[in-house]
């Protein structure tokens, strides 16, 4: 029962959670372009390259909001909630690869 | 006319273009899931940091095989070819941000 | 007056700072290598690019114990302290880069 | 032999070295810098970790212009010299982790 509480004390905010949603769809849109693109012939490696780092680039921004909103409405009050030991570790485990 | 036989030379390798465009329709997959992920109320941010991580992860190596082809195919030939100040500046270009 | 104990609560701890001084004269001392390295005529680009990412590597390290001290510290109980938008921002200003 | 000549061939172009240099001395007194700062008491987190930053965003300009030379005098031949294979390897080695 208090995991519940816990979990939905920590679910990422709704307006947040639907702009990530909207953008996603949308990068899964530009990844199904690429994998059109990687049907043509004279398919340039360079143009791959640019798609695929445009790609990242859109991902990189919907991770920022995410995390911004993660920062602001759980790191913050950990210490408060008593998670703070949970919540550096997978913070840093996160952003090792950032 | 000179210009599409230069485009043809410098096409992507068959074998590579074929494996990166399975390999993306198969992110393509996984981005479908983190959109589905984020249809649900309690979804934890950093679950979803974790998702954009992998697919982070799975571009990265999709694009490491394309840049391998083009330096080995187009890069390492340019001199000969004599369009090496272009390749350069594309690649300095693409590198920037990874 | 406020100030004053404000950056006395932020201060980074002293046990990290310690490590972290450390590991910067090395990483000084390092740098300086790479320095007299490029005194040679018939030094290879790359050899001196390994160098460089190695002290990336390094200072990588560094940067993660002190983020590390500073989520744990301070982050986490930004709230309780009630300068949770700072704190956030600064954060997001600095990780962009990672 | 014609290992040396070889060596001679692949060596970074005298003028980008010059810079190279000067800019890693630069880098240098910047850490040395960062060292006195780590010895205040008072010093706070997010500021080392800006100048951290600073310093990897330094060593990046250097690395950038030491991989355009690379790319310029040695990769772009490297089909005419014979060795692209190796060339490529060091190169993917080296941007991995960019």
């Amino acid at each position: 029962m208090s995991d519940s509480t816990e979990d939905c004390h920590l679910a990422l905010d709704p307006a947040v959670r639907d702009a990530a949603r909207q953008r996603l769809a949308s990068i899964r849109g530009h990844v199904e372009g690429i994998v059109r693109m990687l049907e043509r012939e004279d398919v340039y490696c360079v143009d791959v390259l640019r798609q695929l780092k445009a790609v990242d680039g859109a991902l990189e921004k919907v991770g920022d909001t995410v995390l911004r909103s993660h920062l602001h409405h759980h790191v913050t009050s950990a210490r408060e909630r008593g998670d703070a030991d949970v919540i550096v570790d997978e913070l840093m485990e996160i952003m090792k690869y950032r």
